[in-house]
C-alpha cells in the first residue's frame, strides 16, 4: 500500500503502524529494552517509503539487512537497532522515526499507533477438543499462527494513548485507508485503541477499506471477502466505511460483497490490483485504483 | 586532532585509523562476526568529523550512543552496529565508511589502515619476577593495560595489505600527521604494516609528529617526550620526520627534545596546544599550530 501511495503525485502520506509485534527481532528487543516500541513494522513502513534514488535505496537495503554471523546480533535488521538507538538518543519514538525518515528520504511520515508498546490478545476457538471452547491467546505471533479460529481481538493496555501526531494526521486527512494486511493483528488494532477509533470515526476524511487478496492461514483461514467486513463491523460497530476496494479476481461472488458493502453504506470498487497469478498487490495497479478514489473526493 | 583539522579551511582530511581494537564493543563484534574490521576507532574518527550542524550533531550523538537496557545489545555504540551492517550490505568496509561519512556530513574521509582486522602483539618486560624477562602479550587491550613496560610492538598478520585508498591518500598528501594518541597501540601501528610504512616513507608530504601531553599509564608510563621519539625510531629506523610538535608546558627540557628532534633532521615546534590545566589538547589552539605548519609548506 505504501509503495502504491508513493507512486502518486501530490499525496501527503502518513502511515500509522501497529506496535504490537512480539516476534523475531522486535520480540527480542522488547524483552531487552523495557518500554521500547517494537520497531519491526515501523521499519518495514519506512523502507517502503524510501526515496527511489541511490541514497534511499542504500539505506532501505541497510535498514532491512539482517546481521549475519553468529552471536547476539544475528537476525536483527539494522534498521530495528537504529530505531531503538535513535529513540534512546532523542527520548521520543516519533522524533526517532522522523530522523530515520529523513535519512531514507522517505516520501511520507511513519508514526506508531501509540508511543507505548501494545500486546494483542485474542479469543480463539477450536484449539481444544471441544470446538465451542474459547481460549485467550496473547501476543501477535501466537495469534497470527494459532491453529484455532480467531473470534475477536483486543489490544492491551486497553487505555493506551493514541500517538497525538497520528490522531492529528487522521483529523486532517482527505482519505484514510485500512488494509490490506494481517486482518486481526495489523488492520483491526487501529479500531481497538479507543483514541484511534475515535479519530477514525470523527475525521472528515473518506474511509477506504482495501481487502486482502486471499485468506491468511491462522488469522483468516477460509474467510470470504464479506467475512473480512463482518469482523471489522463486529469489532467497531460505529465505524463507517465509504468505499471497499477489492481485486476483481479475488472476489468469487461480487454481488454478495457489493451487498455487504452496501449494508454498511459503502460503495464497492472492484479493480485489477493484484500481480497477475500471484497473491500480492501490484503497486502501479493499486496506485491507479487509489487515484480513481481520490479523483472522486 | 581531527577536531582541530576540521576547524581549518581549505583542508582535505583523510583519517587513517588503526583496526586492532579487541576490547569492549569492537571485541565482542570481532568474536561474533568473523573477518569484520573492528569499528570502534573508525566510529570515533567519523564522529569527530561530523558536520557542525543539527543533522551532523544528531548523528554523531547517535553513533556514539551506547545501547542502554539489559541484554545482548547493551554497551554497543549504535555507530559500531551501523558500520558492521553497512559493511555487510556493501561488502566493503571503505564503501561503508564513505556511506556513514555522508550520513554524518563528515568533513573528511575515514579509512582503515587495512581492510582486514589486525592484532597487536607486544614484547613486555617487568611482568615476571625477573625484570629482564620479556613476555609476549597479545591484543590491544592487554597491551594498553599491561603492568609491565612495553619494549616493542608488532601487528599481525605481519603482511596484511594496506588499504589501497589510504596508501593513495598518503601519496597525494601535502602533510601527514602521526599522533597524538596511545603511542604503542594507535600511533606506532601505522609504521608496523610494511605497505603503510612504505607509503609514509615515500610520500612527498611534510611529516609531522605530534607528541602526547603526558605519558599514558600502561603504555608509556614514565616516558619523556624524547623517549616517544626514541621508540618511534626504534620501530621505524628509516622513517624521516620533518617537524615535531609538542605542547610548551608538557616539555620539561625543551633543549633536550629539540636536540632529539634535530638528531632526526626534524624541527621542534613548541606551542600552547593544551586546554590550560587539563591533560587534553585544545582543538582551536591545535588548529592554529597546524595552520602555522601548513603555512610554511
Amino acid at each position: 500500500m505504501l509503495g502504491a501511495l508513493a507512486l502518486l503525485d501530490d499525496v501527503d502520506i502518513t502511515a500509522v503502524v501497529t506496535v504490537a509485534d512480539d516476534g523475531g527481532s522486535s520480540g527480542r528487543l522488547r524483552r531487552e529494552v523495557p518500554g521500547i516500541v517494537p520497531p519491526g513494522d515501523l521499519r518495514m513502513a519506512l523502507a517502503a517509503l524510501a526515496a527511489p534514488d541511490d541514497r534511499g535505496e542504500l539505506w532501505a537495503r541497510t535498514f532491512q539487512h539482517r546481521f549475519t554471523g553468529e552471536g547476539a546480533l544475528t537476525g536483527h535488521p539494522v534498521g530495528n537497532l537504529l530505531l531503538v538507538g535513535l529513540t534512546q538518543v532523542l527520548g521520543d519514538p516519533v522524533a526517532a522515526l522522523d530522523a530515520a525518515g529523513a535519512l531514507l528520504g522517505a516520501r511520507g511520515r511513519v508514526l506508531p499507533m501509540s508511543t507505548v508498546p501494545l500486546e494483542i490478545v485474542a479469543d480463539v476457538a477450536g484449539v481444544d477438543a471441544d470446538p465451542r471452547d474459547v481460549r485467550r491467546i496473547r501476543g501477535q505471533v501466537a495469534v497470527a499462527s494459532t491453529p484455532g479460529r480467531v473470534r475477536s481481538v483486543a489490544v492491551e493496555p486497553a487505555d493506551a494513548e493514541v500517538c497525538p501526531a497520528a490522531a492529528d494526521a487522521i483529523a486532517a486527512a482527505d482519505l484514510v485507508i485500512l488494509g490490506p494486511g494481517s486482518w486481526f493483528t495489523s488492520v483491526l488494532p487501529h479500531l481497538l485503541l479507543p483514541g484511534l477509533r475515535l479519530a477514525l470515526e470523527k475525521t472528515g476524511a473518506h474511509r477506504l477499506v482495501v481487502l486482502n487478496l486471499a485468506p491468511q492461514p491462522g488469522e483468516t483461514e477460509g474467510f470470504s471477502p464479506e467475512q473480512h467486513l463482518d469482523v471489522l463491523s463486529a469489532h467497531a460497530p460505529t465505524f463507517r466505511i465509504d468505499t471497499v476496494l477489492a481485486d476483481t479476481d479475488a472476489v468469487a461472488l461480487p454481488g454478495r460483497l457489493s451487498a455487504a458493502a452496501g449494508d454498511r453504506g459503502a460503495r464497492l470498487d472492484l479493480a485489477g490490483i493484484a500481480v497477475p497469478g500471484a497473491p500480492r498487490h501490484d503497486p502501479p495497479a493499486l496506485a491507479r485504483a487509489l487515484r480513481r478514489v481520490l479523483d472522486r473526493l
